[in-house]
């Protein structure tokens, strides 16, 4: 038997998990600073929600996800994205009601895809993401925008790259849908099998095609930007303009598109341009939608949002050399040797933890000797030498690491001079 | 269909999901004083982990797991506690190897069990827990004791009840059983019929059972404190003179007794006495384990640890009234009228929110008055107006929320301003 985890998760053990913590903090940090709070939805839903969510049609409800039946014979699924969760959310819980709208989520959690494991993609992964649902002002937009490449910006990322385009409203899409067909229907035999298919179903994705990308009838098809209408037009410039305002740039991509219905508008991805950063440049994608809060039994109501994975976000650090600044020593380790002085020091230990103070002591037995070089091995910057000596005269020996200066401090106000050295004396 | 959450899940949305923040920052806290490190482990593993690690004839394995085949036709399964996989990825990543020994690992994340939900049990809960492993210092177990208490009292909690037993080693579990048969041998016909099994397979359980508790064997069964040996009676004495040691109380509980083998020694529970708290008391558990890593395929090693459901650890401070100190307000509103003004004020909110300052604005069209209701509802610290005779004279107006004063200040000193109000002046 296997007793390895699953094939595509992976354990995130001490030393790594300190990198997502602080990534983490950050990340809840910079959603504070723009007012967007934090929702958590079920690991679960019903398959259901998904397939209306995501879309039935879409390789991820076709093929990759992990689906089954709970005891009660119900069919449930492992979220693979957060979107359509958090929107069935917002209805469940009618927060559409609510005063204070927009309503504004960030969410961060493990997702789950079963497709080839390979650098950069877990079946278990774990995506940060935010959620604007109400509002329809381009400004919000560019407020999605800026948090989506802050989230990289704030870490210290540099090599990025911000691209924009807009899918324009149903009709602007329409008449752009019409004219690919016309374009690419006189090459229709020259196509793939798969975008013969999408010609009539989805043309949009036929740009979209690996097969067919070096297809002279490619770089001629008809852009979306030149079959925006007026009120698209002017939601793309508005959303633009205060990009400019902010002074965040971006690249226009008229191929940069989505395959589903629900999306409109503003759509975007961030690539990272970091050297070996590896094959797959897209650290996050997001984008203006609407009709999905009805779908899922809601008013009629837009959004906008994106996601991103934190493990491709610990891949650009890694390909950009960029040191989180993580402290992984000690503040204190606690010496003692003989039996008294070891229940002087479970007790000094339980105190100075109470007080704030970051301690650990030997618990296999050691001698003195290696006791020390447990705590120099560790990184503590301070010593705590509790022998017979210091116990019989009410002392403790105090070593600063660092520079290896000893003091003697009495026991009893050895807490308060911990505290002075490490926390400043509160 | 039903676009609802799965049954005995939930949603955790703003005004919640802060205390969930708030109390989980603690508790990593807690573990950082403590030097436990985060783990984190995958939210499914092959099943059979789980049937071993956890015992094929517990509930937990025989009626409440999640489990599935994924699309590769491997069984897999939602885990249903974090002991196994925490022991799982100690092998897997051959950590006993390494080091620093005791490994202390602390981990917080969702668990799954099939049951039937009723107030404070959901399908999906969090639990948060500690592993040490490695250690057979009575000085980790009354370490982990304490941690386990200061968990609660921490964040608050007072009404709270530790209470400890042993079950020794192998030997005087063995002299136990014997007795504990010889014991009810002669009433098997009076017991029901589950405990007639249990007699034959593991009649520790019989003190266990719900059915049997007032019949009058019960209260004349032997306790193991009875039986225990020197190594075991010395063990235990050793774990109560450090907790005396720290000043923590306990009461002794000879029936406080677990169903696996590998449950050896140090036994606790901690409970909520608080008025109200509801029919499960338990808040908590934990004890000393031996035999589970070398059944996950590692070298003898013995663990202690404990986990607790964050959800019943909220149920406890809302049941002794414990208000935690979060603040759901909001630094600082922007208020903006005109084409202009709306420019100026996405430019001012991106720049306030990249000095680190919490800020908001109107993204539905509203009107001055709008707004400012809106600002005050969300309960905005400052509201920094900016209209057609502001953005002339290139200043805003600053009005603190809570005095009503109001001041114009330059608007390209607003940023510092601001960060000297709110963040002290760096």
């Amino acid at each position: 038997m296997s007793m390895n985890a699953p094939r595509g998760t992976q354990d995130i053990l001490p030393g790594t998990s300190e990198k997502w913590q602080y990534v983490e903090r950050q990340l809840a940090d910079l959603c504070r600073r723009y007012n967007y709070k934090e929702i958590r939805t079920p690991i679960f839903e019903h398959t259901e929600l998904f397939q209306r969510g995501v879309g039935d049609s879409t390789d991820i409800v076709q093929k990759e996800m992990y689906t089954f039946e709970d005891r009660g014979g119900r069919s449930v699924t492992l979220r693979p994205e957060g979107t359509a969760s958090v929107v069935r959310s917002y209805v469940q819980n009618k927060v559409y009601g609510l005063p204070n709208q927009p309503t504004k989520y960030f969410y961060m959690g493990p997702m789950f895809r079963y497709e080839r494991p390979q650098q950069g993609r877990q079946r278990q992964f774990v995506q940060f993401g935010i959620e604007a649902l109400g509002s329809d002002d381009p400004a919000i937009d560019a407020e999605v925008l800026a948090l989506a490449l802050g989230s990289y910006e704030e870490l210290g990322l540099k090599s990025l790259k911000l691209v924009l385009n807009s899918l324009g409203d149903k009709e602007s899409r329409e008449a752009h849908r019409d004219a690919l067909v016309r374009h690419f229907d006189p090459h229709r035999e020259e196509l793939c099998a798969d975008c013969q298919v999408r010609l009539d179903q989805n043309p949009l994705r036929v740009l979209d095609c690996k097969k067919d990308r070096e297809h002279p009838a490619m770089s001629t098809a008809p852009s979306i930007l030149d079959y925006l209408n007026d009120y698209s037009e002017d939601y793309f410039e508005e959303v633009k303009k205060y990009l400019d305002e902010m002074g965040i740039a971006y690249e226009i991509d008229p191929n940069l598109v989505r395959g589903l219905d629900y999306y409109n508008h503003t759509a975007f991805e961030i690539m990272s341009e970091a050297e070996g950063f590896g094959a797959i440049t897209t650290l996050s994608g997001g984008g203006r939608y609407t009709g999905l809060v009805q779908e899922v039994g809601g008013p009629e109501t837009s959004g906008i949002g994106f996601a991103m994975s934190i493990e491709r976000l610990l891949m650009a650090l890694e390909a950009e050399g960029i040191e989180l600044p993580i402290d992984e020593g000690l503040d204190t380790y606690v010496v003692a040797l003989g039996e008294e002085a070891e229940k002087a020091a479970v007790r000094l230990t339980y105190q100075l933890r109470q007080a704030g103070i970051q301690v650990d002591k030997d618990y296999l037995g050691k001698k003195m000797k290696a006791q020390f070089k447990a705590a120099d091995r560790i990184g503590a910057k301070y010593v705590l030498v509790l022998g017979d000596q210091e116990l019989e005269n009410n002392v403790i020996n105090v070593k600063t690491m660092a520079t290896g200066d000893q003091q003697e401090v009495a026991l009893d106000e050895i807490v308060d001079f911990m505290k002075k050295q490490l926390i400043g004396g509160e």
